[in-house]
């Protein structure tokens, strides 16, 4: 029987069309509000994969709109009580159930405090829709798998519009507009190599700037699957420490897109190499592709600020995969439910 | 022999008395430089154990200051070449050594684009030290050890005098200074039971809001020295997903000082109990020292956003007896060298 999770992975081709053809509109008019009221900070509320979500966001903001943006501890206003000033802040919740109890709590609060709010959940008459001056919604269809994919996705792809339009585009650029065929193209190709990993107890993540959403998000799903120990670091994280850890036969899963942030991977591919590392590459790099013990080489290009949108489709795959060859149901992680009601 | 980390975890009494003796003045001229200057927003720039002081750093801005506060991500400066509007936002690197070159670089960056900028080292000739409006000297003496120790105790407490000092505090308050003694009463403790992990491959450590730092930087210390594959969580984060691969026997470090924070993390210790977890307990909580497989018992009390400057020291003193345990040298952890020079 296929699961769940396999199913939504497959759906992503479409999920990003949909958002694209009929999220555009909401988008710009949620763009136009929002310029409108103003705003010089944003602060971000999430947790576990919108949380991953937005990271990406923060550097979306700050290097194409260049406004300062902080991911905030839901704790600050939960659990402390925290009266900040949030004048000319923005704030964006971001929950595919909007039913996330802290998330919640945290946009309901800093609107209170004078922030302008903004929400993002697959569930239009969730209590978070309804808590923010404006609301946007995923349309990725219901989430049945507990391992959140077709969301994410959604949410990545909607925080790039919004940035877009908030930018002032008029409409989704063509990269953009090619996205779902890239994921299409993507979710079609298949791993090899995974039954190697059957044993692997830890993993260790590595990207870089944008694709450092990538690695976490990465890490997300191998621990909520496969119950592998899986920890992300950014590259210069990763040197500052970690690093140490990592000796012969310690596996260690690459992202490297084209971009900015190769040169640097590709560096740290090398030293990883040199230190006898197990390396798994995702990404379309020969050299770094060919250091590997096993690899994902994404049949597609597009630009290092959408990569993250195509590049953690292998990771859900693997993740899914070494679910199953561990005799797990990827789609019910033990001790997990669909809406985490902590605060 | 004594290992330098041994010696530099010992020095910590002295240190943070001459931190609240020596520091105190110069925090007093640097707030109120700062406030004459005003900010709307902090930005704190900072690599591995420096970044976990930030991360302490961001609680204190928000809670105690009610200015929102972002972490920086490096890369949005040195990789991005963002553009990022810094009127109001006063910017803070820290870094011991002064040379971290991505910080440095967030640095004269951001003051370039017109944020108001503070550095703090451990090194008063440090490039970051003059690359700022505002320097404030950690007074930690030499840190000779790779792994950091008492760096990070007194950028804690720094930081802490600082927010103090822009709330405006007069003089420390009587809690402040009585933390040399304290950790004196702590440093003179001792782990019992370390042997049984001298063959755990993983841990996830854990712990919620002001002592979220001190998770990461446990895990940090764990990883740099005994390569300990340690991931650490915020309690909450932990129940979005990482829980799933918590299961009977899995390794999970708890710090748990009183405060509000308590609560929820003694229903975690519960629920990881249910699940057969085996449970390392950093606090005085007789409830959750109980449900330990190894405990540490603080033997002090103080105010919950002080407790990171005390309840870091047990952990500093478990990875140290860890690494000797394994055979390791504490003091030069494989691949790392004490200035990490990377991008």
């Amino acid at each position: 029987m296929t699961s769940r999770m396999y199913k939504e992975i497959h759906e992503q081709p479409e999920v990003l069309a949909r958002v694209v053809d009929e999220g555009w509109g909401s988008v710009q008019e949620a763009a136009r509000t929002l310029r409108s009221g103003g705003f010089r900070f944003v602060m971000l509320a999430a947790r576990g994969t919108s949380d991953n979500a937005a990271l990406y966001a923060k550097y979306l903001f700050e290097v194409h709109l260049g406004v300062p943006t902080a991911l905030a501890s839901p704790s600050t206003f939960t659990l402390y009580e925290s009266t900040m000033d949030l004048k000319d802040v923005l704030v964006i919740g971001i929950s595919q159930s909007g039913e996330s109890r802290d998330v919640l709590e945290t946009v309901r609060r800093t609107r209170e405090r004078g922030a302008t709010t903004l929400t993002i959940t697959n569930d239009e008459d969730s209590s978070m829709a309804h808590a923010a001056q404006t609301h946007l919604w995923l349309r990725a269809g219901k989430e049945e798998s507990v391992a959140a994919t077709k969301t994410y996705t959604a949410e990545l792809l909607l925080l790039y519009l919004l940035v877009a339009a908030l930018d002032g585009a008029d409409e989704p650029e063509p990269a953009v507009k090619e996205l779902p065929e890239h994921a299409r193209r993507v979710v079609e190709t298949t791993w090899e190599g995974v039954a190697r990993y059957r044993y692997a107890e830890y993993m260790t993540v590595v990207s870089r700037g944008y694709n450092f959403a990538t690695a976490k998000e990465t890490a997300l799903k191998l621990m909520e699957t496969t119950y592998t120990v899986a920890e992300a670091f950014s590259e210069a994280d990763l040197r500052h420490g970690p690093l140490a850890m990592v000796t012969r036969d310690f596996p260690v899963v690459a992202i490297v897109p084209a971009g900015k942030a190769r040169s640097s991977m590709t560096e740290l591919i090398q030293t990883l190499n040199e230190r006898g590392a197990e390396l798994v590459v995702i990404g379309d790099d020969e050299g770094s592709l060919q250091k590997a013990a096993a690899g994902f080489r994404v049949p597609v290009s597009c630009p290092e600020v959408l990569s993250p949108i195509i590049h953690i489709l292998p990771s859900q795959m693997l993740a899914h995969d070494l679910s199953l060859l561990r005799g797990f149901d990827p789609d019910s992680p033990r001790g997990l439910s669909k809406v985490t009601e902590s605060w």
